[in-house]
């Protein structure tokens, strides 16, 4: 059994101490004779291990009393149509900050919906290589939610700061959340992806704050309403038991064996100063995002000579570096540092980087 | 480790030797060095997973090539309103045969929706006991499709025969499909909940005729669209890749290990037709449903004394019988035998129940 270090963009790597447990009881779980999987989610078992999970992770990121916690299916380009479904419902628009192709689908979707769409800044005119500031926020009167993506996962931009406006804030967090520490109370809506930092695709986490539970477009699929979502504790209908399950897992471990969010934050700020500070250092590598927004999670990077890239990504695979490989609409290469992606891989990264250069630069 | 004998009516057993392969890779997929949950649901190796698990599929069932087949979130209850949203946009009506709970649940959502809806035959007014004859079908001249659930899982109610009307058919199997070979040129549209016989609670399937993927409602949310999930091979966004991968396990277990539908039909008729004979036999218990339209996957029973439900479900538990609990609309007792439940599990129930009589009968 080996375990290489995996730089994926998502689903990514998960903490070996969570598969480890997880392959300990998948046939049986606490002497009860069968699998998390095979279990009722009805079953008191079972609500035990949603509750935990749920509880855990708003220990994590100490969630207030007037928010709830969704467990959903679909990932985060279902919220993409959910979202303006649960808020328009009393009329207004939907405002966006647009810092790449993850913002942009969200705000596709609305308008495909027929909703109405505003802009309200865009990184768009520089490449979306550095966030709009705050001076240049100009969302419309009649904004119901201002919605922005913190982390950019395809082009590695993200926010430095929190937007601040009169409406409520939505956050796609699916790259980032779990991260660092952050202020729910910032924000109207958090949702986010699973397969990052949170357990394996199939299960998405919604993040809402109560007086906005209220304000669906009439009628709507039952199963998008958070309202209804929320009152049947995400169980209207058979949740993804498994991944939640294994989400609780990662809270778990977020807790006790890396300490919490703060702690996270370190590591994960030592692990992309690392990474950035070896790529500037180099005439070979390149970033191209302004530096206050750069991403801490999904660190893309360019070879000084482009016909390099296949031999890189060979090579990287072959020394037990996987996934290095950037998205397909960028090209280049693409380190994704989430949580479980332990220091050392990213120390053995920056090894074979400085050596690769060596060799062929 | 101990393996008891799951009952569950779902998320319900799976094979042993399934979770024991999971157990085995779920660190380390083939020498790969990651999980599978850890791969990109766009790499080569999650790739040939996904087309392997279609292949099965399609070889189990015979499914036509003029049938696409998709891998998507949300459960049958989600496609409960997928489904006029994609069948209904060049008009016509919605026509249901309804036969329990969750046939009404589906004509619930279709009519919360503002469709039209129309009840082309329904076993209401005989409490659910037995499923109304082809003759009594009477769809309107406008239905745009036919919707049945084949196998009621609360009310223990299954066809006995495919309705053959005019409109394209669509078919709830979650809780029988691939317990027999079925002709899935039959139908327009088979869907299916994986918690039962495929696999893990988050996936759901859908095999869909290709001349049923362009008569969508617009707008809807893009993430609903049959025609586009198809062209995208279920990958619009990222789909649930371990229970996908665990749901081709199945299908493999299926194949390799049962020898195919016709094979686990059989097994399949044997354990309901044990468990049947041992109720009607004994003056203790009793099934309320008619003979031939008894479910193979679902035998509720009653105990004459209801005083008795509980020590029957205590003692039942403590010698490895698991989930024998009615559903709380129905009450009394039910054991599911889907596919993962072994014959010695119906004997050891059987023999358990002959011994619970004995003593408090």
């Amino acid at each position: 059994m080996t375990r290489h270090y995996n730089f994926c963009a998502g689903p990514a790597a998960l903490p070996t101490a969570v598969l480890e447990r997880a392959s300990r009881e998948i046939l049986d779980y606490q002497g009860r004779g069968l699998s998390v999987m095979e279990m009722s989610h009805r079953s008191s078992e079972f609500i035990a291990i949603a509750e935990r999970a749920e509880a855990d992770l708003r220990a994590l990121l100490a969630i207030p009393a007037n928010y709830r916690v969704l467990f959903l299916q679909g990932g985060a380009s279902l919220q993409f149509a959910m979202l303006p479904l649960n808020l328009l419902g009393k009329g207004g628009s939907a405002n966006f900050i647009q810092t790449g192709i993850w913002g942009k689908k969200a705000l596709t979707e609305a308008r495909h919906l027929g909703f109405e769409c505003v802009v309200a800044a865009s990184s768009e005119a520089n490449g979306h290589i550095e966030v709009p500031p705050q001076s240049t926020l100009t969302p419309s009167a009649d904004a119901a939610y201002l919605h922005y993506t913190s982390n950019e996962t395809i082009g590695g931009l993200a926010f430095d700061y929190v937007p601040k406006v009169d409406a409520p804030l939505v956050c796609d967090m699916s790259s980032d959340i779990l991260s660092k520490p952050i202020d729910v109370s910032d924000y109207g809506v958090i949702y986010a992806g699973a397969q990052k930092n949170i357990g394996p695709a199939g299960l998405t986490l919604v993040i809402v704050r109560e007086d906005l539970l209220d304000q669906a477009v009439t009628p709507s699929p039952t199963l998008f309403n958070y309202r209804q979502l929320a009152e049947a504790g995400s169980m209207v209908n058979t949740p993804p038991t498994y991944a939640w399950y294994l989400a609780g897992l990662v809270f778990q471990w977020l807790q006790e064996e890396v300490g919490g969010l703060e702690a996270m934050r370190e590591i994960n700020q030592r692990k992309a100063q690392k990474l950035y500070a070896a790529i500037d250092s180099s005439d070979f590598y390149s970033n191209p995002i302004a530096v206050r927004s750069r991403s801490l999670m999904n660190v893309p990077f360019v070879l000084a000579d482009e016909a390099l890239d296949a031999a890189f990504l060979r090579e990287a695979d072959a020394a037990g570096l996987l996934n290095l490989k950037g998205h397909r609409s960028v090209g280049g290469m693409r380190a994704s540092l989430y949580n479980a992606v332990p220091e050392a891989a990213v120390d053995a990264l920056i090894d074979f980087m400085a050596d690769f250069e060596q060799r062929k630069g």
